[in-house]
C-alpha cells in the first residue's frame, strides 16, 4: 500500500468527540433542548447523544470536568486491517498510548495522544443506533426521527483544535490518519502556518489545527454540527438569543470553507458551531487553498468582523484554568 | 489490493455527463440562463458547460442529436494507476470499447458501454477551470463567481438511467467502478430490483439505475443538480414557471434520499431535477436501505404523489424514437 | 360618514377564531406541539392560545363539541364607536343576535351569523397579551417569547368558510364589516361565485366565503396560521410526517394569493393551513383579481394539483354528522 | 371628521421615492442588475423603475444630480377628497409649496416641505402598471413577471430620513399625513428622541425619523425594499460581494422592527436596505414600543453591532458635499 499514488484511506471519517464541562446539567440542557441532540446513554459522569442524522449510537460525549475542554476525538477505521495498521503506524510515531477495551457504543481503540497532546482514539467496531419506538423516523433511511426541538442540528460535523504548532500537526494527521488539507492560512511569506483545514470525505474539514495565540497546548477552539439550509442557522440564532445564551460571532459566511456559521457557548464554556453550506471536496487530487494576510481578511466573506474572542478565547481558558496543559480527565 | 477488506477506491467521482439534445438552441437557454449554467467552449454540434462551484472545467456537455438521451457518463479515476486498473478490469468484461484521445476538459479516457449499453467512459487528466477575469470568485476557494443567474446550481451531482435489468447493471458498477449502493427499491419479496442508487463518495448517489418499465435499453431517467437550500429549489419553481418550462412534479421531498426535488423537462425533452437536502452516507459499512412495495408508497415523502409520467417517460421517448436501442452518435 | 369616498374602516381585523374539535386532547397536541401556539387559559370546555407574534392574550379558543367545526369568528372594531356602528348596521339586516358580556381576553361583543348561518361577533375591548417571566421574550416589541416549539406559528391569518352560496355572504361582510374583496373564482361567465377573498387590513384575506359543492351550511373549510419563510413551511411539514399527521397537500404555492400553503388534518378533524409568502395590498383602488375556470386551472402555481378532498371536505363532514345545519354549541 | 375616535386614514401608503445620485449609470446597475428592478420609463436626468410586486406603474425614480440624497417622497391618499383634505391641512402648515401637474406614472400631487426640508408630496391619482407581454407574470395577480434577476426585489418597503430634530417632524407626520408611530428609541429619559418608525398601513415603519447626529438639515438614511424570505437576503448578500459591492452591515436582524436586514451602498453613495420579516401591526389602539439606552443596545437583535458609519453616514455626505443644506434640485 505504501507506494500507491492514491491516498492514503484507512479512516473512514470523524467517529465521535468528547466534550468536558465544569456545568454538566446547563451543558445538556444546551445540547438537548437547544442543540436538539438526543440523550442515549448515561454513565459515570457522561452523557451520550447523537444528532437525529447520525448513523452511530453516539456522537457526541459529555464528561463533567473541572474545566472545559475536549475530552478526546475518535476516527473511525474503514476496516479491522485499517485499524491494526493505523495503530501500528502511530505506535510507531511513539505517540501511541495503547489499546483500550473501547467505550459505549464501540469497540476497541487504540488511543494515543497528537503532538500537541490531543487525546485521539482510532477504532473500526461501531454500534449502529436502532430507534426506540418513540423516535423511530418515518423515514426508513434516517436513523432516528427529526423531533424538531430546538435548532435540530442533523449531525456532528468537525471539530478545530488549537495547537502550539500547527505544522507537526497537521503533518501527523496527513501522515498517521490520512486526512487530506483543504484549506491553509499561512502568514509571513510561508513562515507562519496559522491553521489547516482537513478530512479524510468529501467533507469540506473533519477537522482543523489553528495556532493558539497564547502557545498553550491541547486546547479546543470548537466543535461543529450541521444543519441543512442557511435558514436553519438564522433560526437558531432567534432561539439562542431568546435563552440568553451568549452568540460569539454570525450568523454570517466564512471565506475559508465558505460555510454559513454561528458561535455559541454553551454553558460549560466551550464555543460550539452550527454550521452549513460550505463545499464539498471530489478531487482527487484536490490542491489546498492557501490564504496569505491579504486574502484571508477578517476571516468573513460576509456578515462582519470575527471578535477578538474568537482569536483569543479557547477551552480551557488559560486565565480561568491557572495552566496552559493538557487538562487531567479519566482515561476513556 | 484485490482481498483488502476495504470497499475499492480507485474512482473518485462522477466526472461529467454530456446530454444529448434535438433543440440545441432551446436546451442551452435552460441550461445557462434558467439553470445558471455557464458555457465554457463550443465544438462542433457540442457546447461544454459547469456549475459555479464544479472544479473541472467542464462537467457537463450538451450536443445536439436526433432525440434526446444521454450521450456518455464519465468517471474521473483517483490516478492514473487506478485508471489502467479500471480499464483493464473493464477490458475483462469484454464491454470496453477501447482508448480514446480525451474530449476538450480531460485526457484520455477508456470507453465502454455498461450491460445495458449506455456509453461511459474513465479517465483521470482532467482539466482544472481557471476563471477568465470576469467570472473569477471572490472567493479563494470558489473555482468560479456566483452570477446568481436564474436557478444558480453550484454543480453536477448525479444522474440515473434506465436499464432493462437493473441487477446486472448494478453489479457491473459495484465491481467495475467501486460503486457502493445506498439504497434499493426491490419489489415482489426480493424478485424485483426497480432501482439502485449508488456512489463512490459521500454524497448520496451518483448513478442510479431503475428498471425500464417499456423494457427498452439505454435510456436516461434524468440529470440531478445540486443546490444549497430548499428554498433555492422554491425560488427555481418560480422562475421555471415564469419561463413557462414544464414541471413534471415537485418541489416536493423524496422518501429514498431524503433529498428536496423539482423535475423539469428541457426544451430537448430530458428531464432534469434540481436537488437539494438528502443525506451524506459515512459509515465504511454502511448497509444499503431496502424499500419494498409498502415502504416504497408513491416514492415521496411529502408534496404529492410522483405522476404516472414519472415511470413512464425517459428520453429517448420510445414512442417518439420509434425505437428501443441506443441512439446513433458520434464517438466521443 | 356613509357617503364618504374611502372605504368604511370600522373594522380593524381579525380578532379571533372559535375551533370545535370532537378530540379536546389530541387538537389540544397538534396546537400547542406541532404548530407551536401557546396555551393562556382553559375555561368550560375551551381552552385559549395565541402564537407568539399575536398582539392580543388569545386569538384562538379550542372548544369540546361533538363534531368539528368553527365556533365563532370575532373582528375586532378599531374604536367603540365604530363597534356601535357595526353593531348597529349588523341589527338592521335582521341578522343579529345581540350583545354578550364577552369572554376570556375581550369585552362585551356584539353577536350576528352571517348569512350562511356561521356565527360572528364584533368587539373593540381587547386584553393585551402580557407575557409571564418565563414567556417574555428578548425582544421589546414581539409579545411573546419564540419558543421554536414545533412548527413556531406568529399569528392567526385568516380562515376560509363554506356557504351555500357565495355571492350574499360576500356582500354582507363587505357591507356590515367594510371587508373589501381581494380575489374571485367566477365561473360560468360570471354566473357562479365559486369563491371570495376578502379582508380589512394590507393582509391578503383575513376571510374568504367559498361554495359549499354539497350545500350545506355554516361549514369550515380552513383556519390558517402564519409563519415567516417558505423554508418553515417546509420544516412543518418534515414534523408532520413524523408526527403521522395527515398532510392533505402542500408544501405548494397558490396561484390565487400566491402563498406558500401546508393544509393537515388536526385530530379533531379540521383542516388547518400553515402559511407564508403571498402579497400583501395596499391600493386603495385595489380592483379585484377575478380568476375564470382557465385561469384558475387546478387552483396551484405549482406543486400539485389540489386533491379532491380539498374541495369535497370540509368540518363538519356532512357524512360524519349526519346533517348539513351549523352544529350546535353553546352561546358565545 | 375631526373629532372622530378613529386614527386619520387619509393616506393609503408610500407611493414613492426620489433617489438622487452623481453616478446615475452605476447606480442604474445596481437598481436593476442586482436589485432587480425594472425600468420602465426615462425622462430628462431620471430613470423611472418598480419592483415585480408594485402595483403602480412605478415607486422608484432615479435621478442625476451633483450628489447623493433623496429627491422626493410621496404619499398616495385614499381619494380624491382625502387629497383635497391632506394638501389643505398641509397648507395651513405653512409648509406647503402648491400644486404640481404631476408626473410619469401618477397625477397631480401637493408639495411641501417637511419641517426638517425633506421634500414630498401627496397624490391620489395613480397609473397602475401594464406589463408589457415579455413582462407579463404567469401569475394573474401579480403585476409583473418574476424575473429572478439579482436579489429580485418585491416592493418599496420604507425609508428613513435624518432630521436635526425629530420630534416636530414625526408630530407633522402624524398630525397631517396620519402616519402612526411603531417604535422610537428615546434616550435621556424621555428627553432625546433618536428615532420613530411609523407607517399607515399594517407594514411596521414607511417613513422613520432619525436624528441626524451631524445636526445637518435634509438627509437620506437609507431607502429600503422587500424580499420575502431571510434565505433571499443571504442569496443577496451573496451576489453583492461577488459584485464587490460594499456591505456596511448585516445580514442580521434588528431587534427595533424584527427585520433581517442588508444594507449595502448603491454606487451613487446612497445607503440601500433588502429587507424581510418583522411585524405586521393590526391593533388600532397599538402602543408605540419605547426603547431607551440599555434596552436598545446596538440596534442589532444578533448578527453583529451596527458600526459607526451606519449613524454617521448619510447622504448627502457632509464632508463631501460640504455643507448641510436642502441639495438643490429641479422641481417635481
Amino acid at each position: 500500500m505504501e507506494d500507491r499514488d492514491e491516498p492514503l484511506q484507512d479512516i473512514a471519517h470523524l467517529g465521535h468527540v468528547e466534550l468536558l464541562t465544569p456545568k454538566p446539567e446547563e451543558s445538556l440542557w444546551y445540547f438537548t433542548e437547544f442543540l436538539g441532540l438526543e440523550c442515549v446513554h448515561e454513565e459515570g459522569r457522561s452523557v451520550y447523544l447523537r444528532g437525529y442524522g447520525d448513523y452511530a449510537a453516539t456522537t457526541f460525549k459529555l464528561t463533567e470536568a473541572t474545566a472545559p475542554g475536549i475530552g478526546h476525538v475518535a476516527w473511525r477505521a474503514v476496516s479491522k486491517a485499517a485499524l491494526e495498521r493505523r495503530a501500528k503506524a502511530i505506535e510507531d510515531t511513539g505517540l501511541g498510548l495503547g489499546w483500550s477495551n473501547g467505550d459505549f457504543g464501540h469497540g476497541r481503540s487504540y488511543r494515543f495522544r497528537d503532538p500537541d497532546g490531543h487525546l485521539m482514539e482510532v477504532y473500526y467496531d461501531e454500534e449502529r443506533y436502532v430507534a426506540p419506538a418513540e423516535l423511530r423516523s418515518s423515514l426508513k433511511n434516517q436513523p432516528m426521527r427529526f423531533t424538531g426541538r430546538g435548532a435540530g442540528v442533523r449531525r456532528l460535523d468537525h471539530l478545530a483544535l488549537l495547537s502550539k504548532e500547527v505544522g507537526p500537526n497537521r503533518a501527523f494527521a496527513e501522515k498517521n490518519l490520512g486526512l487530506r488539507v483543504r484549506e491553509q492560512v499561512i502568514f509571513e511569506d510561508g513562515g507562519f502556518e496559522v491553521g489547516s483545514w482537513m478530512s479524510t470525505t468529501a467533507v469540506h474539514h473533519e477537522l482543523a489545527y489553528v495556532a493558539d495565540l497564547k502557545g498553550a497546548n491541547g486546547r479546543l477552539h470548537h466543535v461543529s454540527f450541521w444543519i441543512d439550509n442557511r435558514e436553519d442557522v438564522l433560526r437558531a440564532a432567534d432561539i439562542l438569543t431568546e435563552n440568553g445564551v451568549f452568540i460569539e460571532t454570525g450568523p454570517a459566511k466564512h471565506n475559508n470553507s465558505q460555510a454559513f456559521y454561528l458561535y455559541s457557548y454553551e454553558p460549560g464554556g466551550n464555543r460550539i458551531e452550527i454550521y452549513s453550506g460550505g463545499y464539498l471536496v471530489f478531487a482527487p487530487d484536490f490542491e489546498p487553498v492557501i490564504w496569505n494576510e491579504a486574502e484571508r481578511g477578517t476571516g468573513v466573506y460576509w456578515g462582519g468582523a470575527l471578535p477578538d474572542s474568537f482569536l483569543n478565547y479557547a477551552t480551557p481558558d488559560i486565565a480561568a484554568a491557572g495552566e496552559t496543559s493538557i487538562p487531567d480527565i479519566d482515561p476513556l
